[in-house]
């Protein structure tokens, strides 16, 4: 996950400029246009640009569903086909945008970040939803399956998808891309969990790795997250009436569960400093154990070696101030004596000391 | 304590879908019916379904108390007999909600954490109040008798629990869940205490997981308590008049009680951590000390046993220059005089050094 | 002082239950009625309970001042004589409430702390004001003598104390209550400089546990002082017309000490972080010297005493390979020659490194 | 980059005052007029002051643009041709103001931060916009052809700059300057990236200083953001009725890039600590690491080192307690026979404290 | 400078109290008066009391101004001579007030902190501003010549002081006191730049001294600052109609400059900590170089000066298993090959752990 995920023009170009950018996208892209109402609905895969104007404009609920990113000549004849406004088109064009809400004239443009765990790798994709009377596009750069249980749940008549209007239909669009952070946590939290029982053992440099990678991912989350709440509140306030009442409900129940997504993140933050803490605390309380072992070792033996070096020394005058310890009868075992008394007392004076 | 306790269903799953999650619960689920007013008062146990309707709503003032998780049939069962909106019905066999307020249609529904403590092991319990004018069903995954004091206070005639209306429950049972926290943080405060103490005579890495457990029980708790703040004060604020004047001054009292909770959870928390910060100061404070041992009689005896080592060398030349010192009568002594100047000087210079 | 100071009931007893608390107070209590107006003050030293009613209803200004805490008969009796709502009376006997104000229905109830100073001994009371039309209880649990300044004043005839109101006696007692906090600032704002001056002398540990001491005094302060702006602010807003426009303009110069005790306990909390922070880089300075110390002593003496121990080698063989220089006639001189190349370069690489 | 980078008189001199500050400025300065309607654009350099008054006055649309500092005669002359409110005057020549909106009675004033990034170094400039009906004067320090793309749009007939009127200009002025930000954070976050990869290797001195450089960095351009947000919010609640509804719409994207910049320099701070903290327990850990490997050498080491010691003593007095074992016949083997013991011993004993 | 510098009277003496408090103040006490009009100007040192009153409510704008604390006896000749409120008194006498704003009946107090740096030393003395319809009375405790260049101004004919009311006077006397604080904040950013610059060349205990300075005056500076945009604000909002349109101009440049000031400070708070940090992490680099060099030079010669310990040892008795290595003919040149294979292992293991 890259910290900078913006594409966008050389400053100063003219706003709605349509770049083609080279994406790396390895999945094919899709377009669906799904028709829909109370009791029928029909799929047309890639449907011709030139109809579209007209399904779109029918009285029919429509949904275009573009998967993958549009190129920039075919956002430029779809625009052409329906009006959209050209900061909409560069928006979803450039990509890495912020989570927002932009009511154009006549029409609504979304933009909301949906995060996804595909192989135990965190990606940020990005939604943007653009709705008017009776139609709705979606454009995703994801996963392509993402948003397929909704689609399910319309073709799946007497549902309240089918029965209720495209409000409804935005809502569970939305409600989907929101409720993908829950899996995500649930992750997260696991791995928090597993790094507080690894510290348990003792710190290590996987370990520290670890954190620092939780850390980033709860960054860019919490970036990803934190917008997605306004979007959902300022939906909920709703100043020019897309939603019915009863959807509104379903909308609150979605803006609780940004808010609940906020704590979690919040917590984990905390949780994930509190790790690094006792990580930190944890490496200085080994290295003390260290240090302590280092230095009775050394203050029980440096002494002892001294000694030993001083009977190690060659004095040999005629004289009786030569080394005459060599000589006593019982000069070893006294310094054998010499060596355990040091040795105990270094030991006693340790344990005053609370070291052993 | 998990960090992540929300069930939740498959992102894109429609709202209000009642899945049986598997529960471990291994306390038998009860469910109980009392019908009480001012001066009578009937308990009965496990009320037949069929019966449940007419009895919530006759005239009298009911309360249904069910302890446990409820199965996902008898949830869709009680939903068809009393009309329970779907998201609520979703949020109590879920569990793991934020502590929130719903206000439906013509019910009201809430949910707040209940912290417990039971044999010094913290869980966060759910309960759920759902009432209308004249009925009071409370869900709660918890300790079975934990709100027995309540029920105890109902069938004692004269007391305002009987006198005043549903809305004096209403608060009654908030207030048992509520204050359920000052026996918490009572023993949390006791612990913060202890570990201070425990400090004063030197950190342990037993000390260090203490203060990380603590930390992280704050942060459990925190996330607990600060939602409930919000749910009593949009209690008391009372738009749709469910409360008379002389409860909203008791639940002016149970907010106080939120807002106390909060502070001492704020103050433990800048406690927790500012022991942490003397842990962290308190080890390295140790390790100065050994290291300025190691580091004396390192200085001290190095030099000397370097001594000891050159008149260990075995020169023999038949030369004046082979050592020489080792034949004169003195030098024996000289040597220890040397050993011994060396000695005070280096702890002069310790001295000066305010080592020692 | 204890982190969690509260008494309270178990969870689930009815508000306003009068449990009467074993409590240590070693100084007698006292009850004192004190009726005044413009020109006559008159003292009477434990009242009778039966006339207390007719006293405190009459026309005067009475001032009933309870020192120490009343136990739960008295407070019945008293609550039976007055009418005093019985979550005030609760609140009195429970002690440990937040600083708070309750208007009651023609009662208004103030709880707030007062921070006291005893040998050097930070403690925290509670001052709890009750009000009426003409007359005010106050029931104080700390020092004696706390009080006594305002008494002295209303004894005096013509101050304001006299002359003015109701009003502006409560206004005299809390801010009283409050500028208590300014002694105790100052002494903390000493004891702060002076541990910075010890810092500099260089770090100990008997500092360290000064420095946590303060931070848990001003965590303790901080908890006392904050909602003291609140409750003197919501006086100030004064909806239910208790102050004239004077005494506003007192309680104004009030509410500005509660700002500047709130900005002083917020910049003593930062100085005392700073000073922690001094603290820790202090010691690692300390300890980079000690090691520096030993590292120069060490790789200095470490390679000498290699070399020495090689002419301490005891190689014997009649063989011109075995240890030869042991018999050059200028052996010696060449090793200590060695020596003190190797000693001189060791400087030089250390002077190069900046360490000497 | 100048921690403190205002130009200020010193304090008491009257506003307005213009002093001719040394400014070190290797650019030429550099004036143009451009005039422009729908239809037709005519640009001059270098504009006689004499002429300037009648052309901004003039139905055309006129944009001044200076490029450099005016000197303070200069800046006297034109505002005596245009008047310019005195303090507007002296913000331009002191420099290193807030960024900030000014109204003043007829004409509008906007000071805006443009940071840039050239050869890889940071700096900040400041860009002044006045404008009133029909003129528009830019004064702009920094690189001269910053804003070149906003004339060269105006040039080419039929874009929006030449279609819309003087709002549109301010815009496009302005969504330059803020759009500036995002090459530099893209510059920022690839160094973030590039340190953390270096991190991965281990730390190094190096490191430890890109990271402060960085922090530094962000520091001065959270305080250049942070107003810029303001302005534009500013100016999009347009009190005075300056932009037309399309221009607003245009400024509200500009908004967003606003909020963009900041969320993305508030996730830069949190990484750049973050990566801070890594840094530092990846050195304690390193530390650990080479304390383990002196403890280990050393303690396996010392004691045997102790051992030979002992048998290289002299003691040669003709008694049986003279070190007997100097003349066993197996005594020489069973010294090694110790080492290995030793040795082996120490290892498992490491093997156990799980540091090898 | 101290961390509590309030002058308070002992808490509960009545408010309004004038003790004199002993300051130590070595510069002599002046008292001055100031009558000007548009066209005149008139001096009066050291006026006398009794005329106060007249001059004060002639109809000529007047200014007095009193350099130094007045005794209180003065004090209290002032108030009698025009009225003013004891509690403004009380707080010029007690001085260490807050930053603040006071309406009283018919008079406008202000009190500000102003800055100041005599000999590179910190202080923050205190302005105190009572004004009247036609007259300004100002206390100032600093530096005596620090308002001068107003009066400078106030002296020359035709400055917008003369030709503007007293409205005027107070916006250039505040902003006077305000701009202050610019020389101050760059001498602080000068100064943590120097630091910077000397932590390059690495960590001392001097720096940590110097940083732990900066930080404690941006502590001081902080708490006087943060007040004076409260004030600066409500002059601003200006609710009793005393500032001119025009006047209220300049007090939002004066705005301006209270949040400038606020961000630097800011700003200078991040750099200061972020240069903690960089202390404390760059000494731990150190700390790692050193143990690296100790590590290095003992596990290199520890295991050497066993191996030559080894042939030291005595062992004599008369068998092939007595150090036979001794009189091997090639034992001493095979040892030395033992030394430089350690030692050429050692290093390379070194390389690998990339310590060399």
């Amino acid at each position: 996950m890259r910290l900078f995920r913006k594409r966008y023009h050389p400053p100063g170009t003219a706003p709605g400029t349509l770049n083609a950018f080279e994406v790396q996208d390895d999945q094919p892209r899709s377009v669906q246009l799904i028709e829909y109402s109370q009791d029928h609905i029909k799929e047309i895969q890639t449907p011709e640009m030139s109809k579209l104007g007209d399904s779109l404009h029918s009285d029919h609920l429509t949904w275009l569903r573009v998967n993958g990113l549009p190129d920039s000549d075919w956002m430029k004849a779809l625009g052409g086909a329906i009006e959209i406004h050209p900061l909409a088109q560069e928006d979803i064009l450039n990509g890495g945008q912020r989570s927002k809400i932009e009511p154009y004239d006549s029409q609504f443009f979304v933009v909301i970040d949906v995060p996804d765990l595909k192989n135990k790798t965190l990606s940020i994709d990005q939604l943007y939803i653009l709705w008017h009377k009776n139609y709705l596009i979606t454009f995703y750069t994801g996963r392509r399956d993402m948003f397929d249980p909704v689609l399910k749940r319309l073709h799946s008549e007497g549902t309240r998808a089918r029965k209720f209007g495209l409000d409804y239909l935005i809502y569970a669009i939305l409600d989907l891309a929101i409720d993908q952070a829950f899996p995500i946590l649930e992750h997260l939290g696991t791995q928090l969990e597993n790094l507080e029982e690894e510290l348990m053992d003792g710190p290590d440099e996987n370990v520290l790795h670890k954190i620092h990678q939780i850390k980033r991912q709860i960054i860019h989350l919490r970036r990803a997250f934190w917008p997605q709440r306004d979007v959902i509140s300022q939906l909920m306030r709703d100043e020019d009436h897309w939603f019915s009442q009863s959807v509104r409900l379903y909308l609150r129940d979605c803006y609780d569960h940004t808010i609940q997504i906020m704590e979690l993140i919040e917590s984990y933050r905390d949780t994930s400093s509190s790790l690094h803490d006792l990580y930190l605390s944890s490496a200085s309380m080994r290295m003390n154990d260290i240090m302590k072992v280092l230095a009775i070792i050394s203050t029980v033996f440096i002494p002892l070696t001294f000694i030993a070096g001083i009977y190690g020394m060659n004095f040999q005058a005629n004289s009786k101030w030569a080394m005459p310890e060599l000589s006593w009868a019982y000069g070893y075992p006294m310094v054998w004596c010499l060596f355990i008394i040091i040795t105990i007392g270094m030991l006693i004076w340790f344990r005053k000391k609370r070291w052993i």
